[in-house]
């Protein structure tokens, strides 16, 4: 298999990106194609022994920052990484493309520019995995849309059950929607009509959740708007954060507390682990004609490679025409009733 | 000054809710009128020396408990607490009503029963108030409207910045809304409309916060639709029990951590005061035609005294009318317009 790895992604590229490339490589044998700036993919490899990998180059000069708008990249810096990765993608010289760079303009090349909407795809959409309890969980959509309609979030639905099923295995994965309030007269507007249509599907759709149930393992797709999905994830980290800090302010203001703290240093390593999302190392943008796994800019080589293995598995296991199928279903039992 | 305070309000009534209007008499001078079951009332009072307060009884046989539906005791139990609370609010018998039960019931008897809403007000709007660093900040609506119109959430921030200033004491509040993004041209359709219009009124608008500025001093006032409101207010608090529960279990695992959780101990012990909530022990619901705040089920009596100073604040700083003036005026610059 060959999947495309942007070298130009993290906040310190090539550095991680390229060493994730590598050790997916080796684990999974899959042929690399790193994409950026050949002379410094060339220059970072040469630190490493890939004697054993199966590397090869794409050359992209040009660079989209963390800070770059979606629609001012759209049409300018065509040679960029995102850019050309997916356009291999699209021309089927390889599978899939993984990248740890900015999110915006990926969604944006993605689904305008290069691999575009699958057939019947209303909206693509921005996912993110999050493991609570090593029970990893997708949540969608986490930003691309931030007004939705019930049946986009039926699509969206769909796909990540399907995306769950196949990648994160689970057999039958339970569909849920975050609201406020578990009863179904609970929600608002958008959340009850998205509930008629799940109900009318073959989706294990369990029904709303509240945020509390997000640190159980009670569902496995989370499905909310994009505006409530994009703050949702942003709450968890700012709080999370917010805590991490409180503690070390703390621990650090007296002495008996210095000392607990630094005995407790195990127990507090442990928590970071748990917490870290690196291990999972990115999510699909889905919806779109092509597997694009995208992570985040401060992921570990580790979890670059976790990333590239997700991209690996979804083209094995046939995310694409799987998603294509289930929504040619869906338009027609609509058509039916 | 006259406040009825809920006497079966708190999950182990009447101790702390009791307790509380005890200390508030002692502190502020004012008469406390119990309201709740004459006999419950009485029998816990006798444990407390109140020779120094000045203390009445309104006898509320009924109970409204945290799992009954606003829709079923609306109309039933209406000699609950709560009913019997408000109503004195309404025949000028008392001048605010605190309580710390049943939220739901609570707006629904206010809104549609007794004091009912201030003359042009569109909808209440639910409150908390969260001190981050000792910055209190006042969230609305954080749960009582799940679908709403921009013209409601112009009215919000119009009375939460009343709220903001009166009683929480800032010169010139800043009102922000929570967003997907800084920029202007991030949010939803809600989020922009409602800009258009706080942009056209004298409030201090400083425009779109996301989650992470939650954690700094960055706004006084931070609006939301309900929906959002309750899910973020969920999400803080699911967050932070899970990583305290995650920090208990793994200074727990291993004997190192143990001792040194031990001498942390204090710092913990801090930690736990500045995410509690209970020092604020309350927040009013804006916009019905009487002071009337809710506190949490779990409120200690210092919580709970707080929340009474609240209440005594608002009347003596003439929110209501404040309020009902304000309205006015922004329905007048809408017809000059």
């Amino acid at each position: 298999m060959y999947i495309a790895v942007d070298a130009m992604g993290t906040d310190t590229y090539p550095k991680n990106d390229i060493a994730g490339g590598i050790l997916a490589s080796k684990e999974f044998n899959d042929t690399i194609v790193f994409v950026g700036d050949e002379t410094v993919i060339k220059s970072e490899l040469s630190k490493h022994d890939i004697s054993a990998c199966k590397i090869e180059i794409l050359h992209a000069p040009e660079h989209i920052s963390m800070n770059d708008k979606p629609a001012d990249v759209l049409n300018s810096k065509q040679s960029s990484s995102i850019h050309v990765g997916l356009g291999a993608v699209k021309n089927g010289d390889v599978e899939a493309f993984v990248t740890m760079g900015n999110t915006g303009a990926a969604h944006a090349v993605a689904t305008l520019k290069t691999v575009k909407r699958i057939r019947g795809v209303k909206r693509p959409v921005l996912t993110a995995i999050f493991a609570v309890n090593d029970h990893p969980m997708i949540f969608l959509d986490v930003g691309a849309n931030a007004d939705s309609k019930a049946e986009w979030m039926q699509q969206f639905a769909v796909m990540g059950s399907i995306y769950a099923e196949r990648v994160l295995k689970y057999q039958t994965p339970k569909v849920a929607m975050l609201s406020n309030g578990e009863e179904d007269t609970k929600g608002n507007a958008l959340i009850k009509d998205t509930a008629t249509l799940l109900n009318n599907t073959q989706l294990n759709f369990i029904g709303n959740i509240e945020p509390n149930d997000l640190m159980t393992s009670k569902a496995d797709v989370i499905l909310m708007d994009g505006f409530v999905g994009n703050i949702v994830l942003k709450m968890f980290e700012a709080t999370s954060r917010y805590m991490a800090n409180l503690i070390r302010d703390e621990l650090r203001s007296d002495i008996l507390s210095s000392i607990g703290g630094l005995l407790a240093r195990p127990a507090f390593n442990r928590i970071r682990q748990k917490v870290d999302t690196s291990e999972i190392g990115g999510a699909p943008l889905l919806g779109v004609n092509g597997i694009l796994i995208i992570g985040h800019g401060q992921n570990s080589p580790i979890g670059i490679k976790n990333a590239i293995r997700q991209a690996h598995t979804a083209v094995e296991s046939g995310v694409i025409q799987a998603i294509s199928t289930s929504l040619a279903d869906l338009s027609k039992s609509k058509e039916v009733k």
